[in-house]
């Protein structure tokens, strides 16, 4: 045909993840959403009494999950509540979600059945209804993509943008043991000696912060907040970008579970490069008044919070202090898909 | 991994989309929705006045389009187009879309812009807020997934399993246009002689009929609607499952363009061939009690209106009428994904 686009060589891979989002945040100007691309959801007003939460995620055959190594349900059940953790990320609760899958002609029917299992059992549990179950064909890997849908009292929704100087950052629960995970899967393939208590069969399934997020987001406590799905050092410059700040982390505050140590050492890897650049630990990082951290360290009950940093007048810095009190700017490496 | 599934080895090809999608049916039982899978969208009820639509299609390159074949933009307009048409489908008006593209490294970063500007072109077009953009990468081919939300007032939201015998079937506008459009593409491939004059380097971007759909379900006229993607043949069967009913269709008065009869001769096809089992034409099937024929047809204003067929009470049976009187059976072969 006449008419076959002309375009330049530059590629996607050239440019990376997240310049390429910036590019295309030009796009999304103007819509009526209270707030539309940026965050882990888009806030929408469709005139009820809450907001409406939306957000989409897509999990890519070998490149978010590897047949060989999981079932097929547990494939589902991340899926889910990795997308249900953007909407506690925002303080929300989730409603529904819909389905999209793009499989290849040769793929078994019974994959297909126990990755639905996954996505309903991980929706039971969190109280998600799945509304749509698209299907279409591909030449290439299985694609996964959900889009979640949830509510939030509109007084009580929190953004990533909220931050400011003098507020203490805290994350919820242990961060580093999804890479670690990673790595012992990477490692085992690879045939390297490793310890056989590590062996891990399965990819770990993310349990969602919604209950804590909810009950610190109607106390108002939470200046900004975000889940952590690419890894600390990349994910905190999301949080400086749209607040408009800059961060301090101290190493030696990390949360960081003894297994996940041990793991590091095996691998001869320091825990905090775990901590830092690893992805899908799908913990909560929080900006809060330190006037309310009493407030907030009550309210998180079980759910341990950590203070890791403070946030910083000067904008987008992201200063590492180690143990030793060095300080060093923290390089973005976090996860990029590209 | 000592975890690796056991798989049966049939797969997604051997049973067929509609079987697979009928499988996972059971699945999707018990969420809180007021109509969760099986019409073209989802009507959820989030405490607004409105109920809210949501539906989710998902556009495959070398499945839904073909790099050589279009430009970009005409790829986004069509992912836009397609679905706000799912929501003129259900008698609403679309208000919010979330992208989600898989893309493989090499993928140019022009081509990204150019189906950006599509998508928003069609989206502002439209009047949809596109507020979620989600990218990710693939080994594979190129994958848009478009979830739409849309609003339609309560009493006047429009099912396909409205249905009943004694109404008649009507469609909107012309059928088999996009289909012939396709054969032109796939036949000038193989550099089979073709009338220039057909020759189209691009895709046809569908008129999604949200206007006409609002007019006439604000009068609460159709008994049941659905839009024409994949094809009369197979989209009535649809009609009639969720409808428990039957449907004869009078092949003589399928509203077929001058073009597209043309073009099936010069294709050596017959024109009903083209309007029964060709998608794409994204135009509405819909069911009206014959009182209301003449309330439809003046709502419907400048949009033909054409009366191609009555419901009848036989479940499941699509009978065909030929012009010389004859019956039969009408064959499901509507576009198919496996």
């Amino acid at each position: 045909m006449s008419d076959a686009p002309e375009l330049t060589t530059q590629t996607v891979e050239d440019i990376g993840e997240f310049e390429l989002i910036e590019r295309l945040a030009r796009f999304f100007s103007g819509s009526a959403a209270v707030v539309g691309v940026g965050d882990d959801a888009a806030v929408l007003d469709l005139g009820g009494a809450d907001y409406v939460l939306a957000s989409v995620d897509m999990m890519v055959q070998d490149v978010h999950f590897e047949l060989r190594d999981a079932d097929p349900g547990i494939i589902g059940r991340r899926a889910i509540a990795s997308n249900v953790s953007d909407i506690a990320a925002m303080g929300g609760e989730p409603t529904f979600a819909l389905t999209s899958l793009a499989l290849p002609g040769t793929c078994p029917v019974d994959f297909v059945d126990r990755l639905y299992e996954g996505l309903i059992h991980e929706a039971r549990l969190t109280g998600t209804g799945i509304v749509g179950g698209n299907i279409t064909r591909t030449s290439g890997p299985i694609c996964i993509d959900v889009t979640i849908l949830g509510r939030v009292p509109k007084a009580e929704v929190v953004l990533r943008s909220g931050a400011r100087p003098g507020d203490v950052l805290a994350v919820t629960g242990t961060l580093g043991g999804a890479t670690a995970d990673r790595l012992i899967r990477l490692s085992s393939r690879e045939d390297k000696p490793f310890r056989a208590s590590w062996t891990t069969g399965q990819y770990p399934i993310p349990i969602p912060r919604v209950a804590v997020a909810r009950r610190l987001a109607e106390r108002r406590l939470p200046q900004a907040m975000l889940d952590l799905s690419d890894g600390l050092a990349g994910d905190i410059r999301h949080l400086c970008r749209a607040s408009k700040v800059g961060a301090v982390i101290y190493e030696d505050r990390l949360p960081i579970s003894s297994r996940t140590r041990a793991i590091a050492e095996d691998l001869g890897v320091t825990p905090v490069s775990l901590a830092l650049s690893g992805g899908e630990d799908y913990e909560l990082l929080m900006a809060f008044s330190s006037d309310d951290l009493a407030a907030a360290h009550e309210a998180a009950g079980d759910v341990p919070l950590t203070v890791i940093g403070d946030v910083v007048a000067a904008i987008g810095a992201v200063t590492l202090v180690a143990e030793s009190g060095d300080h060093r700017e923290l390089p973005p490496s976090g996860w990029s898909h590209f």
